[in-house]
């Protein structure tokens, strides 16, 4: 049975879509973007069963670099994440904030996680 | 007692440190250096109270580029990091392995993950 189940785990994991955005704000909107994807992440991760993480942070030093690593179950649990409302209005009403938007596909080498890490949202 | 446990959450987050580390690899210790890492990121997280996250990843089409998403409950947590026998092993052993390192100090904007994240180390 264990291995049984390991393999279902390792099958779930080998699934998953992981990525990284690579955001430039313009200066002027950066309260307003930030706010905009805290909110976002926030319902995403809630509401979407497919949507397993949402961690987005800004540059210090150059505070209009963000970069969200993303998380989802599947690449159809990424599609179907494009066409919730909670998605679209997020896209549409930050279209103008950003100067460009650099999309990367990537693997997973380590995925370590403290329990204590998760619902820890900072709205 | 509601919003005095909100603002000791909050004082914690606050606390927090968080960052990106972008390292190029030789190709020829691409696997070599993937093992390494995800042996670090696991003890780490397991045996550090202070290591909240170590998330490494590789890009799809740049196998050679990893990026590394890293949360410390404080910057004496990741001082203390610094000298564990673990990271003192990975970072001399992986030394020759490495074309470039980039450190980028962050801040969150939003860190919303579900909880089945947690724990499901690909090892």
């Amino acid at each position: 049975m264990l291995s049984i189940n390991s393999s279902k785990v390792s099958a779930q994991q080998n699934e998953r879509k992981v990525r990284i955005a690579k955001i430039e704000i313009y200066p002027a909107y950066l309260d307003e973007y930030r706010a905009a994807l805290a909110t976002h992440a926030k319902t995403a991760v809630q509401v979407e069963t497919g949507v397993l993480a949402l961690q987005a942070v800004y540059d210090k030093s150059h505070p209009t670099q963000v970069t969200v690593f993303e998380v989802y179950a599947s690449e159809a649990a990424y599609q179907d994440h494009l066409k919730t409302p909670h998605f679209l209005k997020y896209k549409s009403g930050t279209l103008k904030m950003v100067k460009s938007l650099e999309l990367i596909e990537v693997a997973p080498i380590a995925m370590e996680i403290k329990p204590e890490l998760t619902g820890n949202t900072k709205q």
